[in-house]
């Protein structure tokens, strides 16, 4: 997507055809800054402290970060390395195993002088692989903005709500979630996006905004206590979310808030979607709620708040009294019964096992516990 | 209710017999600051600005603030502007309205000569009426919570949620919602408070964590997203919140976001009661949703946050790109058929007419529109 008028991806590789460029996206909204990682430990250190995140940029940056460990040194030893200090860097990420799993499987089959390029081209492969699934996710979902009903009448733009960053911040291009937002808007379809700013870390009115902003994607950005009061006034015609793990039946597993925009879509009949890449499917749950394990942050991200102050300076304020506790949950789950679909990059899918085994019938959810 | 260990109002006629006293509101939870108000001027600009705010506090407030225009002129012209300058103050809500019908009344049946010495008396019992009312509010409360179900079990303390500030310092003294929190608390129920942070105010993480800390009661800040996990989770009991204007027939229009947390207690059978001073219904109108006018303010409330820095100063900073729009929707509309019931100064109602209109029998609102 645009950035500064300029067609931008998330992660590349620089023009002395080794090293690896990044945003640093901890500055967004306030700064544009991107970022050279030449060594092992700068991609480490970059999933680490979150200057690159989302689970399919974390997969494709762990990729690069294993090339980048060959480009210095082709052995077992470095191969086994590289694997072990970029995983420890974001434990709980899906797709981080995957794409080290990956990387592993391919190197460990060549001998170590041929590990160099083969690194940096399956690295690219997993880069594009991202932007492809994308694009495809982002097809499916176009037809149902296509088809979806616009309550401001034939000539209105279609109004989308979105929680969270699924955009293309989170991935290598197009994102999931605003995939089929920028393809609208690219292909002259009149859309507007209203932005959850999510809190607590803000990733709605910082990354969503920026974004949707270089685009030149119409949007809006709200608190998250108002989608509820929008639906009702009928200022909503569709919602579209990410998610971080997705279960056999449907059950969607995405950032906090996002099960009470659900319940707020299905209480108003707005169709709510999520965008569930393959990959982000977990067939070994049977269901989601109270079956997924909730990560719980620090009660600070919660209690204090970073933005720019008058003088330009990134500040960070405190909100609470410095005597209250906190609690600090990132993530909820939305039952099935609540989505109207899924929107996977093979097509979309009724949120049931039924429906997904259809489209991936390589799976066999019947094992599945929970 | 106390700070420091002091028992507190929130408004006050100070030792000089004629000026009011209050809190500065917009300093909390950093800073306690009392304030001097000696004009209507002054009066106008804390509502205005919201140093005063909380539906009840407003109506005290308001006719505090035509004692003060009275005390410097009782012209027919004089009460007339007191009016209608303090009506304009704050658009949504009906304590305002109610106040300044109530002061007009009194003091436009008594020559100009008396009006200074009736208009203080008549504040003064305002301020008591609505001490006495929030007492009664919390008795009818704290009835229920004896009988609701701790999902704990017999020794756990019971688990309330409350969205944004409807504690003393919205009321005079007491608090509607908190009320039979600090009610309970002080007899020795064992209680524990989920506090809704309410953005764009965070009204919740500022004034309700402030105040439940000042007073000992246990409680835990949480961002708005996270009411609904915790009720599907089991970790919240009740849900209580206040009230800025009640329908006649039970719909409830209350801070943003209230909606969204009404629909999960709804979706996971947490009771959801409102406390409603008789004085915040509106007879005249038959529902809230779609009828209720929703005040808007500034967007830069959600683009900037205040709080404490590094270096203990007050300081804004901005979240959001400078480029993207805002909407800031003050308040929604909670359905009735959400409501599981109405905690009135004169006992618990449905949600609904009927149940209303025995409380408050001389009202009817078979007239009401909407």
């Amino acid at each position: 997507m645009k950035v500064q008028g300029t067609p931008t991806r998330t992660i590349w590789l620089n023009d002395d055809g080794w090293s690896v460029g990044i945003i640093d996206q901890t500055k967004l909204p306030h700064r544009f800054e991107t970022l050279t990682l030449g060594t092992l430990a700068d991609v480490a250190a970059a999933i680490g402290d979150m200057l690159v995140r989302g689970a399919p940029l974390i997969g494709a940056a762990a990729a690069y970060g294993v090339a980048l460990a060959m480009h210095a040194d082709t052995s077992d030893a470095a191969l086994k390395k590289a694997c072990r200090v970029l995983m420890a860097t974001r434990p709980t990420a899906i797709n981080l195993r995957w794409a080290l799993d990956d990387m592993a499987g391919h190197l460990g089959r060549v001998p170590a002088r041929k590990r160099m390029a083969v690194a940096y081209a399956r690295a690219a492969t997993i880069a594009d692989d991202d932007v492809a699934q994308n694009a495809a996710i982002a097809r499916h979902g176009l037809a149902l903005f296509e088809a979806a009903k616009r309550r401001g009448g034939p000539g209105a733009p279609l109004n989308v709500l979105t929680h969270c960053n699924a955009g293309w911040l989170a991935t290598v291009d197009w994102g999931t979630a605003l995939g089929p937002v920028y393809m609208a808007h690219d292909l002259g379809f009149p859309i507007h996006v209203w932005v959850d700013e999510t809190r607590p870390r803000n990733q709605g009115a910082s990354l969503t905004a920026w974004e949707l902003g270089q685009h030149g994607v119409p949007h809006t950005v709200i608190v998250d206590n108002a989608g509820g009061h929008l639906m009702q006034a009928g200022e909503v015609d569709l919602c579209i979310v990410g998610s971080d793990r997705t279960t056999a039946n449907g059950d969607v597993c995405n950032k906090i808030g996002t099960y009470l925009k659900a319940l707020a879509a299905f209480d108003n009949d707005v169709p709510f979607y999520v965008a569930v890449p393959g990959t982000s499917i977990d067939w070994a749950l049977r269901e989601g709620v109270g079956h997924i394990p909730i990560e719980e942050r620090d009660g600070g991200e919660v209690a204090s708040v970073t933005g720019l102050d008058e003088d330009g300076r990134m500040t960070t304020v405190r909100l609470t009294p410095a005597s209250s506790p906190l609690r600090n949950i990132a993530f909820d789950v939305t039952p099935a019964r609540l989505v109207t679909g899924l929107i996977t990059e093979r097509g979309i899918a009724e949120a049931s096992m039924e429906s997904l085994a259809e489209l991936y019938p390589e799976h066999d959810p019947k094992g599945a516990t929970g």
